[in-house]
């Protein structure tokens, strides 16, 4: 088994931009290709719900409407969304049947967002029929304002912040200290890479809690699982970046033999960037319109132990739903196909450190209030 | 030219009811064969934006929000819907600008609408980039909820009340005296089967009254555009019940050749059903939530003159790109096929009579306010 640690949705759509998972039910969906994901979420589970359960004032929120709204920002097509939205109403549930048992529940609209490239069709009929809210779709990218002012009582999100909203300046020109030659990714590139992605990576999060401050109401809530990295480690160590330079060498091979060229290889770079929890809380605590009300850091795949092994197969299979559609912007179908094969005959080789780098702490969460002044 | 006067939208996912317009923006699409649904919309523009204004008190729908929510129920894929909410927006910042001069314009949210397996990815995508509005897609039947209690302040459904919610009872049962035999439609046919059509859609506005009674804050408005018949006049006499006739026998033709069983022509029958103004009345009056503020009919084709005619291969593409989809759930692609290239030869048989039925008063619009009070 494995936790791969991809993304539950990609969101903008610059022409740089990333790109979203697979859309649809088939085989290769990411709709039939999110376990993993749904795994990651429910490790930090039972902390987040206790913190939404403490912090969110039910009473003080409905005091303007008889509705709570609730928005996952970056839901890909599901089903992973629906599980999550559907547990966030329970807590909301419980909360207000245990401080007014007399009064009627209120009314829960959710709104579903991803990039306007997001397969919504697929969503939108995999909706739970018996869905107890009203459910809305929003496309568009969650950097900038989705919503009205004071509309929304809580906001999630899960695995979806780590996607940068382009690719950092300065990585694709010659001229540049940050130009990333012979990479995909920060992983073993040179420091300015690094911190190019970061810098753009602290500006996305500052433009996604500005949108928010706006939209949500005071003493709502946000909601983050992200990929994270343990402060001061390397990213070349995780098992992720282990891939990316992976990905990167089999490039360049096939650059090699000519099939595509250098400049192609070194003009690819995947916008993801993995925040040690210090940059999110730096990040966060810069914005006065929210409070970190809890957080942690988890290891995504606990079950990984001496007698249960990645199925490196079922791994790249997992990694494709979820990024080929990147590849395809810039490489040509077979080019992509050919480096997906070689991925998993590389990594099989590495598959003992790639297991080892699993048990780090790549998976964080956080837990934001907005504030009732300001 | 042709006005036809086929759906903007189709709106339930039963087994037997309506399926949606073709999708995407290909040549078939109905993206690309909306603009008759345009111009017919337009003709009652004046009459509507003049009930709007008059009506509608901006201040006291924005006693408890500072946003003004707009829904378009049965928005298809585009274009036209973002026309006619534009339109709805101007409207109201007029009326706010005159009325609060100096008071910041408040937020929009607008609400697009339409069954599920509608292509919201088209439409998503289609989106004018510089809109004014924050956007929202809403997948369900608007003949139940779809929006929290007291939520919108103005409703818009335009050429999609005349579908359905599913075929009448009694149609497809041969020991009913509403078996609608040889026939696709209830033009030409027995009384029992006009009467069930009309029972079916009494009782589908009704319901839709029923919700937008909940959805809708008091002072707020429903626009309806629809597909209408001058009262007393049989649905055989206009041209669309020229053409469902042709439709039938061309069917029966097939079905005598034995390619088809003229069971299977028994069996399909269009849900859709075009209100006669007094119907519509007699059940808006019956919902002691609404007023009928202001009504009319008119007729979507005045540009048809001696000089200007009907172009029956445009007529039909039109006609297929609503259309096809609920024959093709029925029968096979070439049967299918024949029918829409055999439908262009016999109605341009009978163009003289179509274009002459064309000048009829087939479309009728309606102004609802949600009572204060109830």
């Amino acid at each position: 088994m494995a936790a791969t640690v991809v993304s539950d949705s990609i969101l903008r759509n610059d022409a740089d931009g990333p790109v979203p998972v697979n859309g649809g039910l088939g085989t290769d969906s990411y709709y039939n290709h999110s376990f993993f994901q749904k795994i990651a979420a429910n490790v930090a589970k039972d902390m987040i719900d206790e913190a939404i359960t403490k912090k969110l004032d039910v009473k003080s929120l409905l005091s303007s409407s008889s509705t709570i709204r609730l928005a996952d920002l970056g839901c890909a097509v599901g089903p992973n969304t629906f599980d999550a939205m559907q547990n966030i109403i329970d807590i909301i549930k419980q909360k207000y049947q245990s401080q007014f048992p007399t009064s009627p529940i209120p009314e829960f609209q959710v709104f579903f967002n991803d990039q306007p490239t997001n397969d919504f069709n697929t969503l939108f009929k995999s909706l739970p029929p018996k869905r107890e809210y009203f459910a809305a779709g929003v496309p568009g990218s969650f950097y900038g304002r989705l919503f009205p002012d004071s509309s929304l009582h809580v906001v999630y999100s899960s695995y979806s912040l780590h996607w940068l909203s382009k690719v950092p300046k300065g990585l694709e020109d010659k001229n540049s200290p940050a130009w990333n030659k012979g990479k995909i990714h920060y992983a073993s590139a040179p420091e300015e890479v690094l911190r190019a992605y970061a810098t753009q990576w602290a500006n996305d999060l500052n433009d996604f809690l500005n949108a928010r401050a706006q939209e949500i109401m005071p003493g709502g809530i946000i909601v983050v699982i992200t990929h994270s990295i343990p402060d001061g480690m390397e990213y070349a160590e995780l098992a992720n970046g282990m891939m990316y330079n992976c990905m990167a060498s089999i490039l360049l091979d096939i650059a090699k033999r000519g099939l595509i060229s250098e400049e192609q290889v070194d003009a690819f770079n995947l916008p993801t960037y993995a925040p040690p929890p210090a940059e999110f809380v730096s990040v966060a605590e810069n914005n006065e319109c929210f409070n970190i009300v809890t957080m942690g850091e988890s290891n995504p795949s606990p079950w990984l132990t001496d007698d249960v092994h990645v199925d490196m197969n079922e791994f790249v299979s997992h990694i494709r739903a979820a990024m080929e559609g990147m590849f395809f912007k810039h490489f040509a179908r077979e080019i992509v196909n050919e480096m997906f094969e070689q991925l998993e005959v590389k990594l099989s080789e590495i598959s003992v450190e790639m297991e080892s780098a699993y048990k780090d702490k790549i998976q964080a969460y956080y837990v934001l209030q907005r504030n009732y002044s300001g």
